[in-house]
């Protein structure tokens, strides 16, 4: 049983930044540190696979990594049983999650990541459905999928794209905080990480470092919410709690 | 067989006025041209139903109507089929249609709205659970009902709390407008009507007419989106398209 080796990112694109480019040092050493040559992208978030597969190929390509689609495969199982590494990109997250269940790939996306170690980039749509559950991803319902359960590749949920009210806004819709909080008046929740944009949460094995250049807020249900700086230790919420 | 009559609000707040005060003209005429003393609330969107009642009940009885909750009965089915008014009320999407199905009162609020021609009023959230689904809802999924298929009072879809993109904002997630438009990437999707918040949409038998401070914007699938000012005509999304 290998060590799990995830990235979870809060978004492919940053301000300022290039696709990806936030997060091309951690990128770049996970693959090689695990001898990767070759990255499966999973473009089901997005309706044109093919478009979405140049956009992911054109960073990971230039930094040496050959980049395949699933949706290339007559048989996405089997492409899964033999990948390298898997990126799970953005886009709808109900869409990607249903797409994962149509085609039987949770069990072994599950199974290659925590038992034979395989690295798993997810970037928002891809990084929710790494956690236990889509019950906090912020994109509409747009398909229904047989369950909000997901990989659980990690026992709690993240908010990717999280961000503040904005003072000057006149806008009465609740606030990505209130909609995190009133998760969890459910019994059944757990903690939240709100992963603003620029951050990246990284797990090795039973480590769980905060990085990137923005602070997250931390949802433990019960207890206030709190700002998480970037290089934090967040392991205990590995711990079942 | 008595004609529908709705009364869909974006929001229950609005930016400078006090609750529900923005519709109140479109629901006193509502309410009172049906001989309406009581309203019948349900407060299942928010998880105090008894402070849910409280505040709606504020205005309203200032306005010279009864108002109780149908938390407050033990049988709420039975509550619903004596109803003179229902007002369903905002708050999570996923959370009041899943207690709608538990509590099987889908059938029965369809049946007295559709062919009894009792009033309904409806906020947010209450908004979405009137139109044909709720995959156009903002909220996030926190519990996961039966379907997303919806009171279907009306064929098309609604975004309630609609808003452009802030052109300042460095935050990268999609705008509502990028939500709506990858939703009827959908073939089985329909027209969706974006109500900007002091927007108030009024279905009287076949004639539904945008009412309130602000334009909304409505998408048409393989059509460009266009503004809709308030006193437009809309009638012509009830002919399923």
């Amino acid at each position: 049983m290998s060590r799990r080796q995830l990235l979870l990112l809060s978004s492919s694109r940053v301000y300022g930044y290039k696709y990806l480019e936030l997060a091309a040092e951690f990128i770049q050493q996970l693959l090689a540190s695990n001898d990767v040559r070759q990255v499966l992208f999973i473009p089901y978030a997005l309706k044109d696979h093919d478009k979405y597969l140049e956009i992911v190929k054109e960073p990971l390509e230039r930094w040496g990594w050959e980049v395949v689609g699933i949706h290339q495969f007559k048989d996405p199982v089997a492409a899964a049983e033999k990948a390298e590494a898997f990126f799970i990109g953005g886009g709808n997250t109900f869409r990607l999650l249903k797409t994962l269940y149509d085609l039987n790939l949770i069990e072994v996306i599950r199974r290659r990541v925590l038992e034979d170690g395989i690295p798993y980039i997810g970037s928002s749509a891809g990084t929710n459905v790494a956690t236990r559950s889509i019950h906090t991803t912020n994109d509409m319902p747009i398909v229904y999928p047989p369950s909000f359960e997901a990989l659980n590749l990690i026992p709690f949920n993240i908010n990717p794209h999280y961000v503040d009210k904005d003072p000057t806004s006149k806008h009465m819709g609740e606030t990505r905080e209130e909609r995190i909080l009133q998760y969890q008046e459910l019994p059944e929740a757990g903690p939240v990480l709100g992963l603003r944009e620029a951050c990246v949460l990284c797990i090795d094995g039973d480590k769980v470092t905060l990085k990137g250049k923005n602070a997250s807020r931390l949802f433990i249900p019960g207890k206030t919410p709190k700002e998480i700086t970037p290089n934090s230790d967040l392991s205990y919420l590995l711990q079942k709690t």
